[in-house]
This record gives C-alpha cells, structure tokens and sequence, in this order.
C-alpha cells in the first residue's frame, strides 16, 4: 500500500513542499524522482556519496541502513539524516531535501550578491589514477628490471618512482593480469610524481584531504577529487592547548626547550592521525587511497606541524623560519595516508600571518575585487585583509580563544549541545545546535548573549555586568543577574530547568575576554583602514569568516563593536573561509599555484610597530554606545 | 739521556733497518724526520690523523694516548699501532712503519705491472662545507624569513633545503656571529641540495662512508672526504646470514613473506648502524659529520636494503626490481648519520650481477683496458668480469659462503686468530693472523691447505681425502687423516698443541663446498672466455678480487682450478675491488657517474640459460690434474 511523503522542497525554506502517495518498496528518492521532485543524486542512488540526503521533519525516523552510518557518520544520523536512495518509509513521513554539501565544497566566496556574482573552480587536483598494462621481463637475456618496465608503460623515468611504491611494485605488477592502477602527481609548477601502485582497477577511488589547523579548532575534511564531493569531516580541539591557549604562551612553551617543541609537534601529527582514522571510518574510505593533503594553518601551527622551531616567531621582529609553499611525502610527516601522498603546505606570508590568512583571500577573491572589500578572519590568532585587485594589506589580530568558546567558563566548541543563538527580551532565550540539551556557549551564541545583554542594559559600554542597577530590569532578566563571592555573573540557563542540566553562566571574566578578543579584531579592521587609506564609505564589503561552525549574526556582531559600523547589507558570514581555501587547493591545482601569487602579493602590516596602534586598540575594546 | 730507537724502514719488509739515538722527550716521529727517515705525517705530526703510525716490534709498547685510542681504535692499539708523532719511548724500542692506509683507498686497481701503470682519482666527493654569514631578518615590516636570508646568502633556493636541515636553522643562524657552517652537495648529475647548517666553523669535518654488503660479509670504511684518507673500518658477517647463507636461500627466506623481508631489512640497516657507532667510536668522527654514503652489494643485498621484496629476483628470468643509480636521504633508510646525508647506490646490471660487479669493474679501469683482462670477484654471489674498452661481459658465479669461511666446520672470517696461510710438506704448518692463537680457516689459508694437501696427494684429483692410502704419506701427515665416524677428516691443528686450543680440522664435507665454489667460479670464467670467443692466450690478466682480508696465494689459486691455468705473472690479487669502487664513488662524483655508464656497457650472460653450462660446471668441480 502507497504511504503519504511530503517533501519540503527548498533546503532552506520549510514553506514549498509537495505531497505524493509513495509506492510500496519504493526508496524516497525513486519516488521524488518519479514526482518530477529535483533531488541530486552524484552516485545515481548506490548508496555512495551523500548528495541525495534528507532530513526527517515528521514521523518516525527510519533506522539508519549501514550505507547511512558510513556516509553520513553518526553526528548526521542522530540529527535525522537519511540517504534518500535508501530510504523505504512504511508510514507517513515528512522529509526536507537538504542542502548538498558538495555546493559548500565547491563554493567559492566571490563578492557578495549586489557585487559580483559567485564563481565555480575546475576539479584538477593533479591526482590521476589510471590502469597500466605492463609487459613483464620476459627472458634472462633482456636486461631490464620491473621499473624499467613500468616506467616505460608509464612514460615517466625510474626517478621519479619513490621508494615506498617500489617496495610493493613486483607484488602488483604479478599479481592481477588485468593490470595495475597506477596514481601520479602532476604538480602545477611541473613534473610527475607516481604515489602509488595498486592491484587490478581502484581508479575509481580517489581521494584527498583539506585541513585547517587552528590555534584552538582543528578541521579535516575527505573530498572525492573526482567530484569534489566532500565526504565527510572532523573537527576537534587543538590537543597543543594544553600547553597554552593562545600563540604567544604555545610558542613560549616550545621557546629553546626541544622536548617541549617535540611534544607539541607529536601532538598535532597525532591529531592529523586520528582524525584520517575518524574520517576513513565515517565514509568507508580506505587511508591508502588519500593520495594529497592540503593543509592551511597560522606561521607557528605551519611551524609546530613541520617539527620547526617556533621560538624566533615569538621574539621581534617576528620573522617566520620559511615562508615558501611546501610539497612533502606523507611519510616524512608520519600521516597514516598513502605513504607517498603529497602534502602540501601553503605560503605563509609573515611571522602573524600565515597561510590561513593566504587561504582566505584564495577563497574569497579578494585579490581580483575591483572595489576595495575587507576579509576578517576570526580565530585565536585572527587575521584581517583589505584590499582589491590594486594592493592588497594584511595584518594579524590576537584574539585569544574566547570567540572560538574557550577560555570561557562555560564556554565549548561550535558542536551538538551548543548554545548558537541567544536573544535577550525580558529574559534569556537560548537555541543550541541540534536542539540538545545545552551544554555550554560557542561563538555565535556567546557573541547573540553580550549583543542582547548590552541591548537590555545588563551590561554596559565599559563591560561592566550591572549587579547594582539589576533592580531596574525586567524581573526575570534581574534574576539572573547574581554576585557570586566576588564576581559578576549572569545566569544564563537555570539548574534544574529541564532535569539534571549543569548550570551555565557567563561570568564578568567572560566579558572582559570577548572585550580583548574583539577590540583586537576591530582594532586590526581600523589599523588596515588606516594605513591603507580607505573610510569606512569605501569599504565595498566586509566579509566574516571562521569557524564558528553556524551562522554568526551580523546584527550582533555589528552591536558589539566586533567590526565596523557599515550598513548591514555591505556585511556578510563567509564560513570558515580558511578551510574553504584548503578545500580549493585540494581540488585544484590552478587554485594553488594561485596561492603563491597571492601571497606574494599580501603586504603585512606589522599593529604593534605602529605608533597609533595602542590608543586604537584600548578604544576598540569598549562597546559602541547607541547613538 | 737519549734512549736507542730502531725503525724498521720498509712497511712490508723487515731488513731495511736504522738505529738511532733519541732525545729525551721527543717523539718517534721527530727523531725520525732528524734522522731523514721518512714517516708520513698528513696532519703535520698533531695526532689528527693516522699515517704516521708505526708498529712496535720489541721494547715496551707504551700505553695509548688519547689521540691513539680516537684515531687508532682498539684493535690497532691492541696489536700494538701507535701514532710516531705522540709517543716518546723511555726505553730502547725497536718500531716499524706501517703502511700509509691511505695508499689503500686511493689506489685503482688498474692495469697490473707490464700492462699499464697505476692511476689515481680525483677528489671530488660533491660535498662541500662552508662558512656563511646570514643577515637574519632585522625588522617588522621586512617581509622575509630565515630561509630566505639564509638562500640568498648561499645562493641556493628554498626548495633546496630539506626539513631536518629547516628544523635547526632558526637556532643555528643566531648561535654565533662568526657564522655558520653549510654542508651541500652537488651531485655529479646536477642540482645542489643543503645538507647540513652547523652552528660556528666546523668546515674541516666533513666525511663520509663506503659500504660494501656482501651476502656473508659487510665492510665500512670511513673517509675523510678532503684528503680521502682513509680513517678507520669495520667488517663484520652479514646478520641475515642466519635466514640462510647463500642468496638464493635468503631469497626463499622473504618470498612472499612480508614480515620475513621486514627482518631481512631491519638486520641489514641495523648492523649498518651498528657499523656507524663503531666507526665514529673508533675514529672520533661525529655521526652527523658523515655526509655522504655509498653503497655497494649484489642485486639481492641492494633490495633488501631498500626493503624492496626480491622474490622475483629468484625466479625465471630472475629480473632485478629496480636497476638505476638511486640517490636517498639518509633519515629514509634509517641510517644514523646526518640526517640529510645523501645515501648513494650504484647501478645494477641483472638479478645477480649488482653494483659490486659495476664496483669491481670501476676499480679495475677494465672498461679502458686495450687488452682484454678479466677480474674474478669471489664471493658467496661471486662475480665474473671478462672485456676489455671494446665490449664488457659479466656473469653471477654462485660460490656459496666457503671461500669466505662460512659454512666451513672451522671456518672463519679473515680476523684475528685465522689461519691465512699454510704450507704442506711432510706435516701442516699454519700462520694466523696477528699470529695470535689459531681460532679457524680463512678463505685464504683454505685454498693454500687445499693446494698443499692436493700437492701432497692427502686429496685425490676428485677431492676424496685419502684414508686408505694415508699409509705411503709421511708419518707426521699420515697421522692428521682419519675417519671420525663415517667422515673422512684432515686435522690441521691438534689439541693439547699449546695449552687448551681446540682442534681445528678439514672433513669432507668442507673439501666439497670448496669444490662447489671454485667450481662455479672457474666455469663463470670459462663460460665468460667461450662467449666472447676469448682464448687463454689472449687474455692480457687475471685479476682475482675478494674480501679475503689478506692477500690470496696465486699459486694455491692456480693449483685448486680456482682459476684457469694462465702464467702466474698474468695472474694478481687485487684485493676488495667491490669496497674500492665504493670508495672511489665516495671520494669522487666523476667516478660515480662513470659507474653508470659502466654499468649500461655491461652485457650479462646468463649462464644458467646456456646450453654448455651444465658439462662445463661438472668438469670445473674437478681439481687440475697434474700434467
């Protein structure tokens, strides 16, 4: 017997939707199909990728199939993710088409609407797989070996066949009469490189790696370079902030003590490790078939991933070790992906300015503006660019982790449990990331909390919770305001309020981080400014990337102080921009070879040599009073 | 009061004598040089290096200086070498020259005595130190980094330099004002490549190493690379012998097992750097002085250091992976050296003629030669070399581990204690090395034992030990042959001789595993001279290689068939080729590329594969009858 489907058609928007009687033993996505309902589906309904997934909206949510637990990993089943093309409903169900995530992958963060339109990039990762047919020595009079053999079918030289692909050659090339499944490297800047050789036909399985390595969050993601389908991703802390939580105290933890720069070195690799064994397990891709890693970072996480001594970064005038692009072996970094993988690094441009900074005008075409447009990169160690195809200027802005949640009492990453959005009218209303119980602050919410706490009065220009004018508030909001021995507090979410929930509390000390953390932010946006000449009437757009994982609200940040005043219309969230730019490398190697230019062209502006620089950046860590 | 010293002037050759009165507190070598007698002192007589050592022969040997023991090592303190330029004898001492060791390592086995003279080569090791001043990036606003300074300064590029030397550079660079020290090499092929950056002025210090891997045994020799002196070695039995002493049981022993191969691998790079610590122990050197390795082995030695699975080295038609010149950095073998040390392989030339054939063929300048010479390199995969400039044949002649002690009842390496010489006439008379204790048979002493009990008719034409006839030998001979059980046995050595030496005997069996070793070699000789189409009378020499330790009996060599019966003075022992074309390779990258070349001119004869080989391999087991 048929069942009811409703599909909500628009990704975005619960509002169209369309109702049809699904066939019995019939998959959502045959049904839609069969609707005329659009539903991408990249690997035709196999199962294989993740582009034909839907949310359930109503009724009951179907147990997850085994191609649903490894394409879509257990954060997405648990949210009510399911393939579509799996996915045979028995009851009246309701289901919205999500957003593919190939469309995120493949974004790049060209000018905003009213400005120019978005742009594509051409999938050549330099990757190549292909099935070689080779001819074996045959009689002991030909003088030759299996190499010389291979390379000859090949068309490349003996050199340029490394050491770990020889030690498996003779294996393959005796092994499966069909041929062998040869993977090379072309490099943009020239020459072929073969990574690997594998038995019989794996051309299809072909796969690479974009990392963005934060001073406080470390992101992973596995892109198909075929298709440059993004597969899976993983993000965590940086297990290095147990050593210090922002540069300056990791750097001076490293600073001419080698045990200490060793542990911060095996920490990160470990990390990188782990997070290719989380990634393989969620997509069912094997780590031999990640043949290339991008990997973007600050100067001393670039530094501290490499094993490089990070202690002259630290000490005036803050000159990097190397700033060139990199293309190492996976072996020689101990990444547990195919040994001969190339992991590329790119340019760092200053000692505060690294190839994040570099990344983020990659993906935002910031470089090819014709009007002048502002990238602000919120991290630990954030980082500002301002230009246009004329010059481009660029500058670091230490906030310290607070925007990312830590260093926050009650503070967390931008994950499941999540506080993401707050507003403030008579009392404190909270939204967390997959409607979870909450259990802490990230960004985007911490950045909503003070925007609407300042709105209600609860906090005042200077940063002070006012404990003594509490009176004055609405009753509720009054509430939460408490002396707790001698700090100021704002009670955020109750105990008790919902069964066995801690409390969460944003505390004066909180405050007066995401004052430090912003004033550097916006001090850097008014230094740029500055030096470069440009008011804020000529700013075309200022673009707001990082992590933050969800949406950050420009209202908020606008009533913050985090960025200039500019209409709201000229503001726009890019994501985590920094990653994006990875992404693009990873996919294509025009793209990278992009990126040396690009940060060749980038002009670094060194704050605290500036003279004006103090009195700004003391200003900047007020909040803007209403006019 | 000035003490009586006697120098035996000639290093081989006792007579030549001069007696002199020295003065109170001055060294050997001073007297000596006053007295016109001529010591070589490369170092200028300040203990820095070992040409001027002499030997004590009577008299109190003095205790070692520190300098002795560093530049010396153990053995030679221990056999009584000490350095002329830092002893000062108290008493009357009679010493003797020693043999510069250097003469040793540059030597080219050319052309022998009536052909054409002797060459030497020309130091050109492509390592280079030099002292340069960085100016390390002095403000914010220069956009730099040290590698740049540090490029610009050397005139190298970026990509040049490799990440362990990138680890140590921002230290390095700020350590001392007076610069640092930069190691490079310029590869004969092209390219210069940083290898090292050393705090202060260390350019003096610059080394390097030449392996030879045989199948039983392993020689390192380390050279300063400067002057080519040769500074200490060390020799020892290859430790994968336990997994089978001939290759082609080694090679069963890793095929199509990986975890057998691995063990292979691990034992061969383990001992390499037990090799290292010996030799840096030995000579003083820092290990991350060595900047430049080459190493020499058969085919199946050579991929069992890569770790390259030989499996199908050992089955029809026996092709080798891999066959070109390969240039490594030391960390990717493992090699505790400097890390960015360039680890250099010769080229091989089939699955059983390797680099040391391309070696032997190096050091014997056979590929120039007008007239057509031969060199014999006997080892367990001994190898045949038969050509002149004109055309240049090679072929395997698998002896097995016998000539070089192994698999020998009282067989041993050419060591201390080992009998290396011996004379039959109505009884056995031994001389052992260092005429210590005789502890076994090197392959020297057991081809003279084999011609002297041959000459002595103690062993038929057919090498059956005569038992039954033991009675018409002289009494003292007679007495040595018996049956121990069911075996035939000739003991060289009785117990109770001296004390409490074991017996040291010949059996059957040991006369067997000769006969199957000279018989390989022989009938690769004469399968060599019948493709070329080669008779005796044209060949011009004979040049019989080997790691025997101490020079072989020509004569012995002729009498067991070991080699045809060419005139004795057409015949020279010409010591470890394969090791001396290691060296020269070492000291020279003109050398290095020429083995490259050498080794695409040689044709390889597959003798397994030729329908005479059979009828002439069974002939060849037999001894020569005398005629």
């Amino acid at each position: 017997m048929a069942v009811p489907l409703t599909i909500l058609t628009d990704p975005r928007d619960p509002a169209p939707r369309r109702t049809l009687a699904l066939p019995p033993a019939t998959s959502i996505l045959k049904g839609a199909h069969a609707a005329s309902i659009e539903i991408t589906a990249t690997c035709g309904g196999r199962g294989r990728c993740t582009s034909c997934r839907v949310k359930f909206v109503a009724g009951t949510v179907p147990p997850p199939t085994i191609m649903d637990e490894i394409q879509l990993g257990d954060d997405q089943v648990r949210e009510g993710y399911r393939l579509s093309c799996q996915c045979v409903p028995g009851e009246a169900v309701t289901v919205q088409i999500a957003p593919p995530l190939e469309e995120r992958a493949f974004q790049i963060l060209g000018a905003g609407p009213g400005v120019v339109g978005m742009g594509n990039v051409t999938l050549d990762s330099g990757i190549r797989k292909q099935v070689v047919k080779v001819g074996l020595p045959r009689e002991e009079h030909h003088q030759t070996s299996d190499l010389e053999q291979f390379a000859a079918a090949l068309g490349v030289t003996p050199a340029d066949v490394g050491l770990a692909v020889l030690q498996g050659l003779p294996g393959a090339l005796r092994d499966d009469p069909a041929g062998v499944t040869v993977t090379t490297f072309a490099a943009a800047g020239g020459g072929e490189r073969v990574l690997a050789v594998e038995r019989g036909d794996t051309a299809s399985m072909k796969f690479g790696l974009a990392v963005d390595i934060g001073t406080t969050s470390v992101v992973s993601v596995l892109i198909e370079l075929e298709s440059g389908e993004q597969l899976a991703s993983v993000s965590s802390l940086n297990p290095q902030a147990v050593f210090g939580g922002d540069l300056m105290s990791r750097i001076a933890f490293a600073q001419f003590n080698p045990d200490n720069l060793k542990k911060l070195h095996t920490r990160i690799v470990g990390l990188l490790n782990q997070h290719i064994a989380e990634i393989c397990r969620q997509s069912g891709v094997l780590a031999k078939w990640i043949y290339k890693v991008v990997v973007v970072g600050n100067t001393c996480m670039h530094h501290l991933l490499l094993g490089i001594d990070p202690s002259h970064v630290g000490l005036a005038p803050y000159a990097p070790v190397m700033r060139h692009a990199l293309v190492l072996p996976a072996r020689e970094l101990f990444l547990k992906v195919a040994p001969e993988a190339r992991v590329c690094l790119l340019p760092l441009v200053a000692g505060f300015v690294g190839a994040d900074a570099v990344a983020v005008a990659l993906a935002t075409r910031i470089y090819e503006s014709a009007e002048v447009r502002i990238a602000v990169d919120i991290g630990t160690n954030g980082e500002v660019l301002l230009g246009s195809r004329d010059r481009l200027w660029a500058c670091s802005a230490p906030a310290g982790p607070a925007l990312e949640g830590a260093q926050i009492r009650h503070g967390m990453r931008a994950a499941l449990g999540a506080i993401d959005r707050v507003t403030v009218d008579d009392d404190v209303h909270v939204h967390t990331i997959g409607e979870a119980d909450a259990l802490g602050l990230c960004g985007s919410g911490l950045i909503d909390l003070l925007a609407g706490l300042l709105d209600a009065s609860v906090i005042d220009w200077t940063g002070l919770i006012q404990v003594e004018g509490r009176a004055a508030l609405p009753p509720k909001l009054s509430e939460r305001v408490v002396m707790r021995g001698e700090e100021r507090q704002v009670i955020i979410l109750r105990p008790g309020e919902a069964g066995a929930r801690a409390e969460i509390v944003l505390t004066q000390d909180d405050v007066r981080q995401v004052q430090l953390a912003k004033g550097a932010i916006a001090s850097g946006v008014l230094m740029l400014q500055h030096v470069a000449g440009v008011p804020d009437a000529r700013v075309a757009e200022l673009m707001l990337a990082g992590g933050f994982g969800n949406y950050v609200s420009i209202a908020s940040a606008l009533r913050i102080g985090l960025i200039p005043p500019l209409p709201a219309e000229r503001i726009r969230y890019v994501g985590n921009a920094a990653a994006l730019g990875a992404q693009l490398c990873l996919v294509s190697e025009t793209e990278r070879q992009r990126a040396e230019r690009v940060a060749a062209r980038i002009e670094h502006v060194s704050l605290a040599a500036h003279p004006d620089f103090e009195r700004i950046f003391v200003d900047a860590m007020n909040f803007p009073q209403p006019t």
